[in-house]
């Protein structure tokens, strides 16, 4: 694809880095936003350079923050003795949107995967040993995907605090509500046979 | 979706302005930047802020272009008499890519959509009609969408310069290449039977 200009071109090419993001997409943003007013755009680019040069970590959790702490480890109101261990930030943005969920989380940035070459001291886990001994944490539940390198972390991390009494679960692995018996894979099944509940509980 | 900073939903909010962008593919980006070195994102920002700042239109084409003049109407090798009117810049990086088209452009900016206010004004066709008769253009292909809006645009424009010694052409409707027959719209089969072509001209 060849282009008229070199500004252009250079403004396609940093779009095109974005994942999921192509030349024609890139262009395609790039020309919107020249269609726009110059004002918005240079709100636009100054808004992205602010977030990268301002935004901070949660010193508690490794979770995104404007402040030192953030705001789901500053709140009061949910229980400090819960700890849910996730890979990413996006993970702790599904778990808050179904509103379940009332305790803090301790986000890993990744799981253990020595193909990708990352291993536990690339990872938050550290500050998650010391935090449970600190805090006496009363349960970590672990909200990993549920694949090898899920269940490598997993049994990492729970080896580094048997010591420590604390209750440590899991987020059920089972068939997924709209999903069907037939195209579910074995392992998820055999789970969710293994993992059966009385009704009772169920329905609750 | 609730995000636990403000420096980064603002951020979310900005690229979620993008055409084709919703919330969840603005955070996937906004947490990719976040990942890169602040440099490079500083770069992204400067970039996209100074293509927005800097960039000009061509004074004789309207296409985008680094200087006054563009790069396709400033090469004295391309046949400077010969005008494709197209709709946006998009059209000329399509046509160029063909490789089969050595004269100019001249971009409209738009085509003429009464529903959706889009009048003659609007669009770069005064310029286009002063150049015609400037430069004693001796060809001009409409490469416009075949659509309603379209042809409203040639018949207007062909009006507006039927003084001129100049000829007048469309590109081509037919039946697209790898194209079926048995799948094409009526209007499309009925033309491309209308203008038929001699066998010799095409495999030419």
């Amino acid at each position: 694809m060849q282009l008229p200009s070199v500004l252009l071109e250079n403004a396609v090419n940093e779009f095109a880095k974005l994942p999921g993001i192509g030349k024609k997409t890139a262009l395609r943003m790039v020309l919107h936003l020249l269609k726009q007013d110059a004002a918005s755009v240079e709100n636009f680019s100054e808004t992205i350079a602010r977030m990268r040069r301002e935004i901070k970590f949660c010193q508690r959790c490794c979770n995104i923050s404007d402040g030192d702490i953030c705001s789901i480890c500053s709140n009061s109101m949910r229980n400090q003795r819960i700890i849910c261990v996730v890979e990413n930030i996006r993970d702790v943005i599904a778990i808050e949107s179904t509103q379940q969920f009332n305790g803090t989380y301790h986000i890993l940035g990744g799981i253990i995967s020595p193909l990708d070459g990352i291993g536990p001291d690339q990872l938050n886990i550290e500050s998650l040993v010391k935090r449970i001994e600190k805090e006496q944490t009363e349960e970590l539940i672990f909200a990993l995907n549920p694949n090898i390198q899920g269940d490598t972390t997993i049994y990492y991390i729970q080896k580094k605090i048997q010591q420590f009494s604390c209750r440590v679960t899991t987020i059920a692995r089972g068939i997924a509500f709209g999903g069907e018996l037939e195209y579910a894979d074995e392992m998820t099944l055999a789970r969710s046979l293994v993992n059966r509940l009385p009704v009772q509980q169920y329905v609750k």
